[in-house]
């Protein structure tokens, strides 16, 4: 395992060695492509390598999930929901090396990575319930003698195409449902995070296995766009759900609803945070700190916006500096870093081309700015102030660059949350219930999460998880979300002799 | 009124004259387009003229609707059904004039124009009752001294473009929940039945004014492609609501997708009817006639294809082919007639190309097939016997048309149901419990619209309308359609002064 | 029509005379009981006598209401809830006589009057849209090849009884909801409303008719005591919904569950309002005196119990004595008049009794507390400053008397609001975001409404109304509060044909 | 452990010696009662002592209970979630010797009392899911800048009365669902299986200590009638619930209204199948063999009545009368034995008793009807023809005994199978669609558990369980039953400056 795998012991537990096959297919770890190497960002060290899935790898997998979705979409659903409940308990028990494995491979602090293994385990156990509650409905008809129905049936397989940022919650949010729902599921995992992909898929497999159940219910592939078009344009994959940008979402959702089929996007967001001038100011200024430098700004949910009333302007900015001084930058896994790196050294790039640009505006930096000299790719938090209507506050910049902007009343505070094109996550400080009810109103936000005295982000799982415009408005998670996993029939069943028909026509 | 004025007294009632202006914008009846005829299909004889709206009259029409949306989202839900239980009881008034001119104007007998008002009329006492239950959900939130919300609120403006084939009742889908919902609607009827559009308009802004509201609220047009692809692309309507082929609703889906918009798309219907060997005949017989013959084939919901078991095949094919030879075609608005014309000379053609097609295929037409000689669009309602692997059946042809086939048993009945592109409404006739929950089950029919012993059309407003696949996939009218006309929000609130972060994470 | 016959030649429009039949049975209007009349509380002048129903009577509707439910439960429920709006519609062309009726006949100012007709009129609108919605549910089980559904049933009949204070909307609540939900309504009005409960009774009947349905549908007596305990006793009537003092209700309670019947209970409330230190006072001065002195302290959401936070002690009280010293008492018909006259001389006499005991305590009335000098049952608003362990607190005095206390901090007040025996309705002033959640969550108000910065009366019909505790726990109006008027079946339908059993047991 | 000390080797597995504390009290093991015996139905000889409470100790538990409630009221929902996640694990760890002392203690065959431990942890994993979706609503307000919430809290304390036949589960469907909802719970199981009791009570309150959470959360007492009693009358449990007789459930209910407590209400069941002459008849033999015969007849949904089709019934009752024949009863916790002993003596008594009023009447025994000579309680399983205006046949009898009678049309076995006082289960066999549909429709069974082609008995925990009419009307488990566990308030907030009113009242 490359050259640290002194600390690399712990990876063995979870099933994964110093090469890796990156496909499970029919029940089978098999791939036919070209080899990767993942990479510790901290270091840009090999962790280990892993083959790739070849599109004929794709095909031989789909064929048999196609045969496998015949299978597990008569299983009732409570039953999946005791397979699901394995898987949860399966993830239980390796909940500190998978913790590890993320932090390692994606960069996000130890606390953090742990959080997100978390995060599927909390999913299992959600939808374990839930496999008792895919409720359908009983209408009052018009007719007598008729009896309406909305029956929820599994839409055969959903894709799950998923970011580097969150390599395998967002798994966990779209898996754990479409399973109960139903569905065997044909999972994409980024190309840069392989291991985990590799790991996850192998504990849901051992308990498939031990329950004598397909394995090709849970298919899994490392591979790049290839496959990622390859499930786009798959008619047997009536969803496709997708995160990653608006860029990329949009070409993945042209592809699946030129077949007619339904996408289930996560997209970019561009979130900001409103304090007002009677917010609770400590409360905030952690809040923001958490928002902005959290996961090293890659979040889809990082706050990138923030705007301060102009009467608590400059407190709030002086005690954020002050934070950002003195944030412990570094190896992830290491107790007290708060900031790891950025994930590669692409998105190093991607950062020193956002702070050119920023310069070339002459856009005043506060703090932060650098790259720092490091075998790895970390940068430092940065902070802009920098005027609303400036071009690049209305863009994703992937990485922890905080643009700080000065409103004068609620309406204005309320005008630029929405004034971008992405819809994802906004905030609000405040300790007035006036503007809180305004915030969550028909007038306030915009976007899919609307937070009150939070930061935005750090969402919990009953809630729908998404976000409108660019964000793609696709809904994860808790909620309703799994009626996305479903496809719905109206069925009225006539059980008299007579025809009535509705609206009291009479036909000859 | 052209040469029919006679009999067209009743137009007065409804607000209509010989010459007409064709759009309703910013409260103001103005258009500045071209000057169309509306065509009564059983003469092709003039009814009246129609000024349409040009592309500029659109934007007048638009800025107007983005003002007025910002008044009528925050007027509370329950005094917006008020408005609705006002448009309602307007209609009720006007249902028989209403009835008639739908019946005149699109071509459908008089009893399905009054049923197709009474749909509107429905769907306005229905929605003044959901005005009180557009309910939101407090939902328990992991974090002390945090309340979780999912919140509904307005999208602004809702786009409705409608087809000739039903030119009110699918307005009243859309409008009646969009309106309740908090957003104004921009209508653009089908180009044919523009009389209906003005009648429907009018009676809808006179409440509006009544109640001192303003008219941009419902903003109507007449007109063509251009108003269509305007609607597409406007950023300021984020949902449209498009009932059509799934041809051009696939164009308008790419359209309103680019930019990040919603769709809600009623497309192309291929449905069948499969009758079992335990069936009621004489129930089957009679709703194959009403789905294959009634509106002359010319619902999305018409049934196109009829498998039969092998054994009832030639009894129920001699009962059908009985009432097929009775069936009195001619004047929608003459008592005792069945089935009127075809909606346009241009449809006449489309049947007759089918039915070219289907004789140079060698498939045999068992009654059937010809155009009346008229000086209207009058046709046969046909049978063919056919192969159900023939090209023909996977594709909708917008006539009278049905294509009789023949199968063994219940498996291949329901692959035969699900082997076309759409997939809107199915039938079965069965006497036997595991036949019917089979059907309406996950291996089941793959529509959304899942009947049992009644046709594939004629639906009630309290279920979910819409179909899968080519079919697009939305839903209009009841269960929760509503939610597609409202934007949802995640909202967390953090009412304490600590910042627990979900999933346990600690940070910092 | 008595003395003041020349001012009620309106009470013929809505079919009143000076003497009239007091039941309506089996679809005819026939009583055999005593003949009683109804008085005018500001005049204590008959306005109209009235033939009450005897048990007989009773009997004999009973039985036409029994058959009648056979045929009205089979009625699809959309069609019931069309009745249901013609009703509402029948109310709304009444709804001025109506109104002044009320008004006239309970001794509430016409404004109140005119707004407890709306009420039902709203209910009547809701009830409609209801009528498409009372859905059961499709459960997934857990075996393969069964179903499992919830039914919603109706219950047969519902019995009604109300109480003076709410002579016709309380009926609205229950009857609307019955309705729809397929059941057949057996009303006993107050005593001394009879006329209200003849009006109202015609309108309904009237509808039934023109539809030519059961006119025992709807079943409706004037009587006293006897013809409720028929009601409590009647194992035909599987629900009985009762509105009262809490003292009547428990024995309702107890002779309808010995016979296993179920209640549904609106009993006595004793509701406070609490006015933080931060409260927007203007606003919690108008709250109180409408909650304190509307309806003459008549309502059930009368606010009795008044704490002030010792900050604002002194400023909300003398405000609030100001408002008590300018309301005009009068005749509730008349324009201006804020405060009719007390229901009945018995009440006069109760807050005669309740201000005694509170001058032999020593408690400080500071303004009121007088019976005026009238033909009418007129008595001063009255505000006494008290100590909230004072024994009277603990009750409900009928009349506009209000308790003043002070209290430290929210812990405080909330434990006071929750003192005493009674649960029904509460209200806090404040504008602090961490008050209003702890008052709504698990250890704020213990009431079934718990309002903030609105007074503890003026519900809407949208939400669920009733109070906990010795209120009696029933919940009336919107939410699913229809529930209750129907019987739930868990049906578990096997079409296949094995019998697996539930937790996977082996049974031979 | 008794003379049986040998075999009960197990017993220890699940804390258990020969003598035993019979209450767990403030977290502590406790009880100064007297001291009573476990006894093993097969043999009659004990199994284990046994201290159980007195009123005192109930006091001490209440009042830490009292204290205990504040603190789990306020933990999260989801957190409670985990908790209860945590019990479902600790019993799976012990499900086999948990179900052999189920069936050893109570007297049910070791595949019953094995699946009865497996309901609980049913349960448990459903709650886990559910605790994140105990929702409130939000609900339109036709007043503007007014929201309206429905909230939902937790009660603070539930008080569980559970009854011998089925020892655990009802504790499970209970305190799982009282749990998650943020109630404490006060369990008194039955008095003859107090070692079930103690041992599910450890199980749990180790799950309370690892995680140091207060063990009064979790309080549970053996005891008798005098702690039914201080249950019912205790003003701190505002919701009882209680399994047992109509009579005994009768008592309760009016001790606990009285105070204006809650009942929830799980009473006698007298459950018929019916047979009509299309059914699958090996599917119905096999049925009602396991719904008469099941549990020795001592399950509330045991059938009780059978209703055969004229046509069929002498074939039915053939069948039936050989499996009866062939039936093997013993030792419950052997292997291929299908019927125990009965519970107790007493139960004995009660057959005796019953058969021999059945033979007073002359009513014919088809098979059984004696008690078997042995140290234990065996009795034989009984088919009784019968006229079905027999007195017997509307009680309940305690036994395996199953009445036969004959019956003409569909019309009749309905009115039959609703002819007795009690409503709990009820079955019907046929293939049906029409009788299905009017089985389960508003003239069909009036029971609450109303099931198609499947026994009476053996419910999944995913709907709500419960009867109606003299069983009682409660609602446990699945569905909405969690409604029950939680007050609900009515929420109007309004975060605006003005005071409209509802209804459009003016006032002042």
């Amino acid at each position: 395992m490359g050259s640290e795998s002194n600390n690399l012991e712990f990876l063995k537990e979870i099933g994964l060695g110093s090469t890796n096959i990156g496909s499970f297919i029919n029940g089978q770890w098999k791939a036919n492509g070209s080899s990767v190497t993942s990479v510790n960002p901290s270091t840009n060290q090999t962790i280990a390598t892993v083959t790739e899935a070849t599109v004929a790898d794709y095909e031989e997998g789909l064929q048999a999930c196609s045969e496998a979705a015949k299978i597990w979409m008569t299983i009732p659903a409570p039953k999946r929901g005791e397979i699901v409940r394995q898987i949860g308990d399966a993830l239980r028990a390796k909940l500190d090396p998978l913790g590890r494995l993320v932090s390692l491979e994606m960069g996000k602090i130890i606390a953090e990575g742990i959080g997100e293994v978390q995060e599927i385990i909390d999913m299992c156990d959600y939808a374990v319930g839930l496999s008792r509650q895919l409720n359908g409905s009983i209408i009052p008809s018009e007719r007598p003698d008729h009896m309406m129905f909305e029956v929820w049936n599994p839409l055969g397989i959903v894709g799950v195409i998923t970011a580097f940022n969150f390599p395998c919650a967002v798994l966990g949010w779209n898996a754990c449902i479409a399973l109960v729902c139903g569905n065997c599921v044909v999972w994409k995992g980024a190309p840069t995070t392989p291991l985990i992909t590799i790991a996850v898929t192998k504990l849901i497999s051992e308990v498939l296995e031990k329950n004598k159940l397909p394995g090709a219910i849970f298919t899994s592939f490392c591979g790049g766009a290839d496959i990622g078009e390859a499930i786009s344009k798959d008619t047997r994959i009536p969803l496709v759900s997708f995160t990653g940008s608006s860029k990329v979402g949009s070409i993945v959702q042209k592809t699946v609803t030129e077949r007619f089929g339904k996408c289930l996007l996560e997209l970019s967001g561009n979130n900001a945070i409103i304090v007002m001038d009677d917010a609770d100011i400590k409360l905030a200024v952690r809040s923001i700190f958490f928002a902005a430098v959290g996961t090293a700004g890659q979040r889809c949910t990082t706050c990138r916006r923030l705007y301060l009333h102009e009467s608590i302007y400059t407190n709030v900015l002086d005690q954020l500096a002050g934070l950002y001084k003195q944030v412990k930058i570094g190896n992830p896994l290491e107790k007290g870093i708060l900031v790891g790196p950025l994930h590669t050294r692409s998105s190093v790039e991607n950062f020193k081309k956002g702070i050119a640009a920023i310069k070339s505006q002459a856009w005043k930096i506060l703090t932060g700015g650098t790259v720092l000299e490091s075998e790895g790719n970390f940068v430092q938090p940065t902070i802009v102030e920098i005027s609303s209507d400036a071009a690049v506050v209305k863009e994703e910049l992937f990485a922890p660059v905080l643009y700080v902007m000065k409103f004068q009343n609620l309406e204005e505070a309320i005008a630029l949350n929405n004034s971008v094109p992405q819809g994802l996550s906004s905030s609000i400080f405040t300790q007035t219930p006036n503007t809180i009810f305004k915030w969550i109103g028909p007038r306030g936000s915009d976007c899919g999460i609307v937070n009150v005295n939070i930061p935005t982000n750090g969402a919990e799982i009953g809630g729908a998880f998404g976000g409108e415009k660019a964000t793609g408005g696709g809904r994860e998670a808790g909620s309703d979300s799994w009626k996305q996993y479903m496809r719905r029939s109206t069925c009225t069943i006539n059980y008299g002799s007579e025809l009535p028909l509705a609206q009291g026509i009479n036909f000859g």
